[in-house]
């Protein structure tokens, strides 16, 4: 298998831990994610979003989306709940990921870490929404170990992703006790890697 | 069930089509897209998105995401493919709605609808990556009846819901064969309703 990858995207990063728990292997093909200028040409027939991560099957089949490639290894293994209710949580949670939570924690993380020039109210604008999606985290994680079925599943390694470097797009998680104490739990699962691994 | 919803919102339509697709009664509950100022204390403790749709099963449990309601109801229906890959391909469509359509798409037809102030320059970027998508779905179908395995699945529901409206989000589907022919073969559908029903 080949995955279209970058070493510092999270996205990226939730295949990669998943794959290595899983114990699968694959071969990493790196795409900036700066210059995206040569995005149609990789990707333009494998992945409609033209983003890694993008995934190739020795068949030649191609995945894209992060959420989907998680489920696809995860479906039928201990990361994917077997309860119809649970599944769609998780699910849920993978989509409130990418719509609520990855725009704005991950989006600073980037511009802060790649330099990108951006005007400090546009990135005050951005963390004030990012810190709604992490108190939307804190509040389900102050009762609960894992995110769905009190066991760990894709859905933490979706939220982990950016969560845990949250700190480099310039958010505070001193004031998310349940949600550090929950990155510690996820850090300490059996055959996790972290994300420059 | 109750399904906290807006009838306008193309998200809380996904699940209307669906459940009226396969037939389940509910009652509808609506909730203000413009005024979100009861969001904490209507869907605080139901969904952390604080967003519609929310749906409450007649147990109590709650779940969020449009896209995580559809898996739930579809799962084990003709909605959902049984084949692992192109159930994974079914999320994939899902997961590029919400993040490369939906805030593209969606957003300016909720600006220009709801008379919310925009400068041109914020809705003329927003259109051009919203064309980009659209451009993602022509091309694959061009060469496709529906999004996955070629036959109707909530994939198909999932981008249709913003796409048969973007024309009030100012896009024009002129230059999109293949889209519009897609639009009305899920319009003609078994059990289709229109958003506004």
């Amino acid at each position: 298998m080949v995955l279209f990858d970058n070493p510092a995207s999270g996205n990226c990063y939730k295949v990669r831990l998943l794959l290595a728990q899983l114990g699968l292997d694959y071969e990493r093909r790196e795409l900036d994610v700066v210059d995206r200028s040569n995005r149609k040409e990789v990707l333009g027939d494998l992945n409609p979003g033209l983003r890694v991560p993008t995934l190739v099957l020795d068949d030649g089949r191609a995945l894209g989306e992060s959420g989907a490639i998680l489920w696809f290894f995860g479906e039928g293994t201990a990361y994917v709940p077997d309860d119809p209710f649970d599944r769609a949580k998780v699910l849920q949670w993978m989509f409130f990921e990418q719509y609520s939570h990855e725009p704005y924690v991950a989006v600073p993380r980037f511009w802060l870490t790649k330099g990108i020039e951006v005007d400090q109210e546009t990135l005050a604008e951005r963390q004030r929404v990012g810190y709604l999606a992490l108190d939307g985290v804190e509040g389900h994680l102050a009762d609960h170990e894992y995110l769905v079925g009190e066991r760990y599943s894709i859905a933490d390694i979706a939220l982990y992703a950016y969560t845990h470097v949250a700190d480099e797009g310039g958010f505070d998680l001193g004031r998310y006790p349940a949600i550090r104490a929950w990155l510690e739990r996820v850090a300490a699962q059996p055959g996790h890697v972290p994300i420059d691994a």
